[in-house]
């Protein structure tokens, strides 16, 4: 992309009404607007961004046998009725009625719409087990929002639902859940740590928040050492194999949030292992039976021929969230420093001397190579000068920058620089588009 | 996709309650289903359709030079008394009250929240021109939702907006749009033609739709055949380049919606060309000037220094109803026909006995070999009877048909039908293989 022709607002000033440093950074970078409280436009920066985490979300259910759909923003109350949340959800769903004076609502979540098409279409235990998600937007009427789209009110969540004839299957399924978590989080360039968590509304008797460290985060975590040094299950994990030794080789550990905190067991364990941190929840899951199968009816038939209400779990990441999560997690005082995998861009292109004719067939060429070899670049060129350009590459944090100038030119190199180390290098051209590349 | 492991309610029965075929279709084979009234969820062939159709419009978008962003779906209702629209907009606008008693209404168009986020940032002639658009869902109150998701409530939309500094700059935006449009339909398999159109709510002085033929189609239509029979301009258009001559290649010649119908003009043309027809429209094209950057004083310095509002036009797509447009188009007594580039799987496999040891290992090395040269696959690997597998094949429509039993194995072939023209003819597994490979 070629900087002249994108919509880029990058401003110099920190906004002020900015409480937590990945929302300062995501205004300062244009990657988000807000257009009232809690509710936001993603421009094109913060775009590219939430779709990368999107698709490696997409890839990491689809890996674990889930399948994808698409459930609408907008519910039936009655749904809500049956399970007995409509009144217990309180002021933060948002209650709609339509010109016909129905009750409709912005769904918070989707545990009863899913279960009235899994009802509609199974029921027989042979066609199980399932696993369906989305990733669709959800609205949460928060009495406060704050923190950019940390705690926005309208928020991309992917969430998944997991449907077995018994209880052993579902918790099967939790498993399958549980380790696609830890490496889609992985990919992201995360350290998520999965920690026994309370089920608030959403109910069920097991449960496992996963939560990033960051100084910035909204509650105080607890774990052992082992488990931010422990690496993630990996890509080739059998989905179809027991996956119990992988879960218990975590769930071992102690790892606990805030409202689950045992001070005891914690201070049992030696003191270089206590890790007491900050910590932002980036995804829940939720194993609880026939919470909502037993009242809305979404019976199989069992291998007996006995009608049994399917055995459910659900499974969130905040999609949305994350761009903030990851931000708060990967920064320095330049700005953001974006890993590779969810990067808007994987490289961005300097032209130090816009309007030199050597340096503009030089940057054209690179910019060329690159979109050649499928590398993303962002290119600068615009007749700013070279300290505005550096120091907006740096607050967007691309992985890499490629400096091309006269003097570089006339020496045959030009300039990789790792937004990460810092590290310069001069490098003939062919070679600085080899290092770029990813492995 | 193995068969045994997806989500694929297809039904026997024809829906009672669908009046058109596209609806019926999608209800037979488990695209979607109704929530409440004009509302859907997209099951997972569907969504793969949709999908499909939404990145072949973001591909000719971009290649437009157009740029991505993504609105929320929920507006502020502040905005729409800028310009005016809030008391205009009728019951068709879903009115929203939050817990804190403020105004807001679920975005049917987003003019003006678009037109917010540009005056916040761009001030200048230098920054234009500019056109962003993003695919998001909409919501139109319709007092009577029908015909499935071709007149749905909760919608998908493309949604693009152009700002041009004077109205050459914003005709030839326009143009461009025109272009894109051509070819996006055109990708998808569709013969689009555009008509002159009145502009309606969206307001402005030139306006064209695109229009699909298909008996089916909600109005009556007028066009010179010389549209139907003309190519879309191609993917290697020079969208840089003045489309002046593009663009009046196709408006010379006669097309009108009804509303705009002029019996007379169209009774001039010789009778062998008068094409009248029902029509689909999935594409509405608007210039409108200033008509909300005055209101809203989204205005930018020209090159004298003075402060003028923004020339503005928009440009839809209906992703969601394209789903349904295309099916209307695109099938036959047996099912859908899909076009190849929307197709939710390229080729169904079909294991004519499943469990037999050989016949299960060719399925699995095709399918194998198909996934690996990057061929979507349906793997139908139930124990259905043959019969059934063929019917439920046809009628979810994918291209291609790999059709593998004991006797074509004794004889070293598989059987491979296309599914347009139900032609059939037995290959050696490597060249069926190729056969069914795209160009």
């Amino acid at each position: 992309m070629r900087l002249s022709r994108y919509f880029l607002p990058v401003s110099k000033e920190a906004p002020a009404d900015a409480a937590i440093v990945s929302h300062q950074l995501m205004l300062r970078t244009g990657m988000v607007r807000q257009n009232g409280a809690g509710i936001y436009t993603w421009l094109p920066l913060g775009f590219r961004v939430l779709k990368k985490i999107e698709q490696i979300v997409r890839e990491e259910m689809n890996r674990a046998g889930a399948i994808e759909l698409l459930m609408p923003t907008l519910q039936q109350a009655d749904l809500w009725r049956e399970s007995g949340r409509y009144d217990d959800y309180g002021k933060e769903m948002l209650r709609i009625k339509d010109r016909h004076d129905r009750d409709m609502l912005y769904g918070p979540t989707n545990e009863e719409l899913i279960t009235d098409v899994f009802r509609a279409y199974v029921k027989s235990y042979k066609q199980l087990p399932l696993n369906l998600y989305h990733q669709q937007w959800k609205f949460r009427d928060e009495v406060r929002p704050r923190f950019g789209v940390m705690r926005g009110r309208e928020f991309l969540m992917k969430d998944a639902y997991s449907f077995d004839l018994t209880e052993d299957g579902a918790r099967a399924a939790y498993r399958k859940m549980f380790c696609a978590y830890l490496n889609a989080f992985d990919r992201m360039g995360l350290t998520a740590v999965p920690m026994r968590a309370d089920t608030g509304p959403i109910g069920g008797d097991l449960s496992h928040e996963f939560i990033i460290m960051a100084d910035t985060g909204e509650s105080a975590v607890f774990c052992d050492k082992a488990l931010l040094d422990m690496p993630a299950p990996g890509l080739d994990l059998d989905f179809d194999a027991d996956l119990t030794a992988e879960v218990e080789k975590r769930t071992q550990y102690y790892a606990a949030t805030e409202e689950m905190h045992d001070e005891a067991a914690f201070n049992a364990l030696p003191e270089e292992r206590r890790v007491s941190a900050r910590g932002i929840e980036v995804g829940h899951i939720f194993y609880f039976g026939t919470k909502y199968s037993a009242p809305m009816k979404a019976e199989v038939q069992d291998q007996d021929g006995k009608m049994v209400p399917v055995q459910m779990g659900s499974y969130g990441i905040g999609v949305s969230r994350l761009v903030g999560g990851i931000i708060e997690a990967c920064h320095d005082e330049s700005g953001i420093v974006w890993p590779e995998a969810v990067a808007p861009f994987h490289v961005g292109l300097i032209n130090m001397r816009a309007g030199d004719a050597a340096c503009d067939k030089a940057c054209l060429e690179t910019y060329e190579a690159l979109e050649a070899a499928g590398i993303e670049a962002l290119y600068d060129d615009t007749d700013d000068r070279a300290g505005a350009k550096f120091a907006r590459m740096d607050v967007i944090g691309l992985p890499w920058q490629l400096v091309i100038g006269p003097k570089g030119l006339e020496k045959g190199v030009v300039e990789v620089k790792h937004r990460k180390t810092g590290e310069k290098v001069e490098l003939p051209l062919a070679e600085a588009i080899a290092k770029v590349t990813p492995a």
